[in-house]
């Protein structure tokens, strides 16, 4: 069985209180409305989620939040990665535990240049102590943040002794040939391309979707690539999400997500970041509003909340 | 107040049982080991103790375990940092309530190029949560794996704020300007080089240790640097420190490191690492073991466990 998560994804922002515990209430209500505003589903608690800011007390309360408010948990991939082999365990039972349709994992990212072998040792502990086997297990390939790059021959030697439970991979290296790679040489692989921006060529190659930070916003765009990639005005439709993608990766992405999560719904709490984190500067916020207020596509998306 | 910690400390390794739990009682007892084989202080859960490959619970352990075994906190700098600002904070409280001497905390690890702002946010959150006059914190500079550099203009400003509590910093960039840079700009700052081959210009420059993973082995030839290092035989001595540390470098540190104490000790689960670290191959064993022996003043080193 091949993995059956499809379409648009957010990697789901975290609100934070102004003393910076995760807001669960307003998680939750974020995450009804990114359903409500063109997710197929959705990926807590990943880079985007600053999840790895967080302790796992405090993630195992957002995913508790998430499944005792009422977020349709099959729709979920939560991002359960971590440096330490006891706390990936943790969160990704408790992901599995909860319904989630599926878990996205880091390698672990402090020591740098690990092996092969290491790296399928940590994955390898992760499968068998979880032990269930209704896991789904994402690889996240994001070399820029992890330093720990997933290669072909790794995820090759993990499906040949886990088959299914290694569904599939979050490509967020930005290198269109790398998603390429893995769509040609792991057939049946779930691939999600990391940005919306390789929607409509991550599709069309026989990928999955997409898991994007941007998508927070963006989804309403994204969603019309999806609905009509095999028609002809796919290409305009991916034309018009890739020019607000590529506003939004010129800025720390998750301050500007933030920021334009605060301008949509008035709500300036938005704009708590964890440190080493921290929103946009006030000569930032106005030009961000201001390039993404001259896109025609982003009217209607801008206008989302009234 | 200047920073009173000084000498030879060992970063100390982390020894496990086979289904990768610490091996609390082998820790305590290597801790004595230590101190009794030329180490001043040590510094548990640092990279060499394979911290961030561990659960805060799982560090909590450790510090309980040293503390209640006998090992004097005065001379313990326990590493305390993580991703996540709640676990830094529970972690480095921890190591003021066992009566530590100091806490090493490294920089948040998973987000690349944080502002100074966000590091200074950082940290801060850090000391006012911890909220202890006794915290005496050392900053990590290890660029190569932290990828966060601590900056001159960086402890600048945290002296500013809170004073002898910014105690002092492991250097382990490997780069002696760097270290000498830290000493000329921060008078009184309690600089430990984080390698035994930089101690001697180290202390010369006016720095207060070394703070080495290779001491777990080494410290027996790094205490009589230390406590000749104005008199004339210190560059022999610093010399014949250093060949033996520039061996164990040329081997992924930590599992070279286990291998010897697996040796000295003749316990064969010193070689269990946790993943994505793994133990040396057969041949890297053989050739480590023939290349120390072949260095006259190891002689006694590898006979200090009979």
């Amino acid at each position: 069985m091949a993995s059956d998560l499809r379409g648009v994804y957010a990697a789901v922002l975290t609100p934070f209180t102004d003393t910076l515990e995760p807001n669960l209430k307003a998680f939750v209500a974020h995450c009804h409305w990114l359903l409500a505003h063109g997710c197929d589903g959705l990926a807590p608690l990943g880079t985007t989620g600053e999840a790895n800011s967080l302790s796992v007390a405090q993630r195992l309360a957002l995913i508790e939040a998430a499944a005792g408010g009422g977020v349709p948990m099959g729709k979920c991939i939560f991002g359960s990665g971590s440096c330490a082999l006891a706390d990936a365990v943790a969160v990704t039972k408790a992901a599995v535990a909860a319904g989630s349709g599926g878990a996205l994992l880091l390698p672990p990212f402090y020591y740098k240049n690990p092996t092969e072998d290491g790296l399928f040792a940590f994955f390898s502990e992760v499968v068998q102590r979880v032990g269930d086997r209704r896991l789904r297990l994402y690889l996240y390939h994001f070399p820029q943040l992890s330093t720990a790059p997933i290669t072909v021959s790794l995820v090759a030697r993990l499906k040949r002794e886990y088959g299914d439970t290694i569904a599939g991979l979050k490509d967020s290296s930005g290198d269109w040939q790398t998603t390429a790679t893995f769509l040609k040489e792991v057939p049946g692989f779930g691939v999600f391309s990391g940005s919306e921006q390789f929607l409509l060529p991550n599709l069309r190659a026989g990928g999955v979707g997409c898991i994007s930070a941007s998508t927070n916003v963006t989804a309403p765009l994204a969603r019309p690539v999806y609905a009509a990639w095999r028609a002809s005005e796919a290409d305009a439709l991916q034309q018009a999400l890739t020019e607000a993608r590529l506003i939004f990766q010129s800025y720390p992405l998750q301050a500007a997500l933030k920021e334009m999560m605060a301008v949509i719904t008035g709500d300036a709490s938005w704009r708590v970041l964890l440190p080493p984190n921290h929103s946009l500067t006030m000569a930032e916020r106005a030009e961000l509003a201001a390039r993404l207020g001259a896109l025609p596509q982003m009217q209607p998306v801008l206008r989302a909340a009234a």
